[in-house]
């Protein structure tokens, strides 16, 4: 199992100045993926409070995904971050600066020119596409903001994540959650290894609470499912059987 | 100028069963407030990991408000992990125990009554409703994560984070970012009291950038505003001046 971390960097988020897209569509991929998103932290555009964050993310989980601040402007302190925070200095890379030259021609300013800034130690991530990589430091893949690109990017370079699925089952029950409180502790303590999920909802028609099983062991998780359904009886209004997601 | 963190509390976030409304909500909420919101946390139903989170919002930001995890299941660990980051006991609330057995009458059960156990040292912040409080320690704000609750209990007690409000233009421009990276350090360097941001697009018909100038002093939001837009000359496709979010 593989876990992972996002860092979505802009004050732009944080301000409501757009709606943040780009953890919301990698919670899906992950999910699909096999892999454990275990934490997202939302940050403003400070470097200081990049480099700290990345560091921590970094040193917690398998993979790191961050995105926004990699553009050319002064509001743009991603890769210097990054770069503090694993200790490396920032330096033009030859093959990136080619690249840029090559795309502006003529037109090329010198902020142009930051966009082949990376950290030293980084490497370049190649999917598909061939001219312009992911640049990732360590465990960190570093992605830009704009929703756009930011799929783009990872959609190219997702097949390298990919995992164990994790299989899930769904109970649809019509009681509140305290009187079906001591059912689930029964189940969850006979079932270790399948984490058990008790939402109620308030507007639905037809139940009060789901509850959800899910875990990498199909069998532990249709058996956690078998005794819940048999111990809830009529109170349970619908159920989905495990299935891979 | 008053600060604020979020941590939102859910496996069922990070894992994508549901999609996240909270801090969705709570980022429009804060900024009409004039509350500078500088960290959202998404975290797992880990009492260890809502601890740490919880006690290093509470001490870097003036207001925390937490999402989930306090209703009566095995999952529901918000309540214990508070009072764990505060060094303080959970015990039952003789007001809310009362409160609890009123509302479910005959049909109460013992997992009902969790709903009265809070930190030691919490307050009951009462808004209009003045039969379910909002549970609070110290500077943190504990609502539940149930969206349509979650929206009613932080609407009932908003006032009290009321501060002054953010000034907020707009400049949208017709150049790529490299273009216009110069003029931006000009008015960043002339404007340290302006945040200033900039936002590439690439999906909008009229314009490729919008740039965003912000801040609490009205004034040198216009001043700053003013000597952009004249920089940047036939640049601008349109703009929006200076007004009170």
């Amino acid at each position: 199992m593989a876990t992972a971390g996002i860092a979505i960097i802009g004050d732009e988020i944080l301000s409501g100045k757009f709606v943040e897209e780009n953890a919301a569509f990698l919670i899906g991929e992950l999910r699909a993926l096999g892999v454990d998103l275990r934490r997202i932290v939302v940050i403003p555009d400070d470097k200081t409070d990049i480099a700290q964050t990345v560091r921590e993310l970094a040193s917690r989980f398998d993979h790191v995904f961050t995105s926004g601040g990699v553009g050319p402007t002064h509001d743009d302190v991603t890769i210097a971050a990054i770069a503090e925070a694993f200790g490396m200095a920032v330096v033009r890379h030859p093959e990136l600066e080619a690249r840029v030259r090559a795309y502006w021609g003529a037109r090329l300013t010198e902020p142009n020119l930051r966009l082949a800034d990376i950290p030293a130690g980084a490497h370049l991530v190649y999917g598909k596409d061939q001219v312009w990589p992911v640049v990732a430091v360590e465990n960190v893949y570093i992605l830009p903001g704009v929703p756009g690109l930011f799929r783009r990017k990872f959609v190219d370079i997702r097949d390298r994540f990919r995992t164990e699925p994790v299989t899930i089952a769904r109970v649809y029950i019509d009681a509140d959650e305290g009187f079906i409180a001591d059912d689930l502790d029964h189940v969850v303590a006979a079932h270790p290894g399948v984490k058990i999920g008790s939402y109620p909802r308030f507007s639905e028609k037809d139940f009060k609470v789901l509850v959800t099983l899910e875990g990498r062991a199909a069998g532990e998780v249709a058996s956690a499912f078998a005794v819940l359904v048999e111990r809830l009886g009529g109170r349970v209004v619908r159920s989905e059987p495990p299935a891979s997601t």
